[in-house]
């Protein structure tokens, strides 16, 4: 019976219960929570709900390793507080600094980059860069609950994007290996970049702007930009997804809303109001005010890795 | 035979031909052209390639029919020429003007609505709203043998998206029922948005300031920005889609690139080098040096509208 459960790495009842729930209600044609299959648009934050993001980010451990190409680039960078800390290692420091200030120089530094050699530089770094503390490879740090919930969503006429925080051209390195989400169903933070076609091959290059950084009301604003259609699932793990939560449950019909909380010490990490590059404490204050369910590492997963 | 022909309203030889050979030579496993289906992505343009974009583009119809909300919205925009141009219902005069300058009022006037409040004018408009000369419904106007091209490259594995100069939200609005295009799959012009959650429900206000103008090089940057990945195919009509032409078949492996030239005065109209709106002059002479194919919608189409 495990064999054909496609939650096999849910534990029975819960969430799980939810999860399956749902999918039933809204298949069943002409009852009350029918959703066509064109309207099931399920959206999934990444770090820290799709992937491990503690002690940090994936794209800022990629970041610290790419500091010296930052540095020969544009040395005014070295000016504001994450780079300094980036650039010492300071991994205490870092933590303690809010995730736009973290993040924003991580997408930034490859300014002058095509987005095809950054992508590449991406991709060779993630062959071998292993999480310090879990000594996995990053590539390999993705939930198996997770990827299973994405599985069997799909399987059910439901549509899966990635709406993150992070960089859109770093995600989308991963997101087709990891959980069978093509690049155009990525929705992420994006630097400035423009269309070249002097000589060689034409081409996008990134530019040192930021073009958008995807996190709280950003989050909703760039699903409608993106998708255009209210999601009726949303799936996330910190503060910086309420809005997009909250837009989702707003919606008429059956919605979904659910938030990762990080209690499980000893297969991952336990954090959430302190950890201030993903902090999580009115969700955590307020999910039931919210209409959003609470899912506990700990007790409502039997594995985290595959 | 005829019956079964997936391009019925497409006229033997010719570009049917190549469309047809390209197609099966994207999908013949271990050939030299094979591309797996999650890459074959092909882009349209929608004005004057989907559908009806003379002696105006459709939202410019929209937005003359609208010109009453919008004087009283912001009176400051009579100050621009195209603005005059509209509320003194000067068509001439609209068609001197180059496309930004028309179409920019036309994504700005709706500023103040949400997205959900601007689609339903949109489609209450679309309800009855009549091209002046053809006098067939705008929403009736899409072109019969590109809506058998996109069915063609669907059943054959492509992904189609639209890639716009018309605004996106206006265009999401049409995409499903006329081209079989979701929302996520289109790709426009757009305004600044910003989520609003005081009171009611959560949802997406358009702001006055334009956020892209989806034309020429913003084409290949917003492809980029939604799709992540270089298309196989694209297919347009005017100098505006050049860039994203380019860009399509700069790529490697197989590539298709079109562009409809509207040289059918009987059953639509003819026009290229001299129409303002949607210019098509450095395609026209160097379709050949680019590797674009052109379409005669005079000789290539037996049938036009449906």
């Amino acid at each position: 019976m495990a064999g054909r459960d496609p939650l096999v790495s849910w534990n029975q009842g819960g969430i799980k219960a939810t999860l399956i729930d749902f999918v039933i209600r809204v298949q069943q044609v002409g009852g009350p929570d029918f959703v066509p299959p064109a309207e099931r648009i399920a959206v999934f934050d990444n770090d820290g709900t799709l992937w491990c993001e503690f002690p940090l980010q994936v794209q800022v451990f990629f970041t610290l390793d790419e500091v010296g190409r930052m540095a020969r680039h544009d040395p005014k960078l070295l000016e504001k507080p994450a780079f300094k800390a980036l650039l010492a290692g300071d991994l205490k420091k870092l933590a303690s600094l809010p995730k736009r200030e973290v993040l924003e120089p991580a997408f930034a530094v490859h300014a002058g980059m095509t987005v095809d050699e950054f992508q590449k530089t991406v991709a060779d770094w993630l062959q071998s860069a292993k999480h310090p503390k879990l000594g996995r490879l990053f590539a390999s740090n993705a939930y198996q609950p997770q990827r299973e919930l994405l599985d069997y969503l799909r399987s059910n006429g439901f549509k899966t994007f990635i709406v993150t925080g992070g960089g859109i051209d770093f995600v989308r390195v991963v997101s087709e290996r990891l959980y069978g989400i093509p690049p155009e169903q990525v929705v992420g933070s994006s630097v400035k970049t423009q269309f070249e076609n002097h000589g060689e091959r034409p081409r996008i290059r990134k530019l040192p702007e930021l073009r958008s950084f995807d996190d709280r009301d950003e989050k909703a604003v760039n699903i409608d930009l993106h998708i255009g259609r209210r999601p009726i699932l949303a799936f996330g793990n910190s503060d910086g997804d309420l809005t997009m939560l909250r837009y989702t449950l707003a919606g008429p019909g059956a919605r979904l809303g659910l938030i990762l909380h990080h209690d499980d010490a000893e297969r991952e990490f336990a954090y959430d109001r302190d950890f201030k590059l993903s902090v999580l404490k009115d969700g955590l204050d307020h999910a039931a005010d919210y209409g959003i369910g609470l899912v506990s590492m700990k007790n409502d997963w039997n594995r985290v890795f595959a």
